[in-house]
């Protein structure tokens, strides 16, 4: 005979497809959801079609949006344009307070052993931002892997010609890392990009 | 401003819920959920809901149920009483495939420091069950911690006047275990278990 009745074995079944989660997990998330209230457990399945219908990309930055065009985009300048990967590194940014700017979410990078090419993220979409004019600075924040470094490269030499700034994010060893336990990357690019004090 | 849009933020909210779950994994799980087709998402949350509609608990033996009385109530043998603390205890014994009787499930074990007595658990239900006969072993599978112990105990002096043989699942060292490194409560209670060979 089958270990699970029917309803809880689909439960754990939903709960293994998170990321990370195995069956162990699963099967103690099924059995917590099992001991909620029905409202509580009401609201958690409501909460899940909620996200998945109500968050759509804001048609100028490509980040999470309720609604057409995201809250950053409706209220800040767009003198200067961070460009990320993804909508999660935009909150990655926003949570330390430091950037006032706007975003533009690429959502991927190029990555030619993957088969995905400059026109399959949204760089086009960041060219047509610039030409309407009023950006003064394009800030890289792709991750500083391969793929990042890539796609940093070939947009900077997209937007460079037309007399545009561009930067990206500085590199080196984290703040509060022994340089004992440091990478070996990071550490030699700190000796790289070193600052005259 | 908010970090999250708020349909991101109520369903990270919801996911921090689940057992060891922190913000990082939460908003992980959150991603996970936006990035599901529709189809998926409307799925997960189905079950969710489903799990907690139609699963209710065994009228004889307490066990998680579809419908009055468990598949292995419905179809077992009942001279073989095994007790657990929780139903998902069944789920661990049934799938050791050992074990052919039935099952009482306490839901929670006598605890007089959390304000647990022997009324607050099941343990009424066990007397009415073996009340109507055919039981001739009682297992007692309560975890061996004092509170599991303590259940055992209470649960076997009330039971052996009613002439049935009541058991416990033994204790020792793990099989596997190097003796170096097994804990010295297990070791200590190996020794006082032994059997002749």
């Amino acid at each position: 005979m089958k270990v699970y009745i029917e309803p809880i074995g689909k439960l754990i079944n939903e709960f293994s497809k998170l990321p990370g989660v195995g069956a162990k997990t699963a099967q103690r998330y099924a059995y917590k959801i099992i001991n909620m209230s029905e409202e509580e457990a009401q609201s958690f399945s409501e909460a899940i079609i909620n996200a998945k219908k109500n968050v759509h990309y804001c048609k100028v930055c490509g980040n999470f949006s309720e609604g057409g065009i995201c809250d950053i985009c409706k209220i800040r300048s767009s003198e200067t344009v961070c460009v990320v990967k993804e909508p999660k590194d935009v909150i990655a940014i926003e949570k330390l307070n430091e950037f006032n700017g706007v975003y533009h979410v690429l959502h991927g990078t190029i990555s030619p052993l993957d088969g995905i090419g400059p026109d399959d993220i949204n760089i086009k979409g960041l060219l047509e931002r610039i030409s309407h004019g009023g950006v003064k600075e394009v800030i890289m924040a792709t991750n500083p892997d391969v793929e990042g470094e890539a796609t940093a490269m070939y947009i900077s030499n997209l937007i460079k010609p037309l007399g545009i700034k561009v930067t990206r994010l500085a590199h080196g060893i984290p703040i509060g890392t022994d340089l004992e336990y440091a990478d070996e990357v990071s550490l030699a690019r700190a000796f790289v990009d070193r600052k005259t004090i």
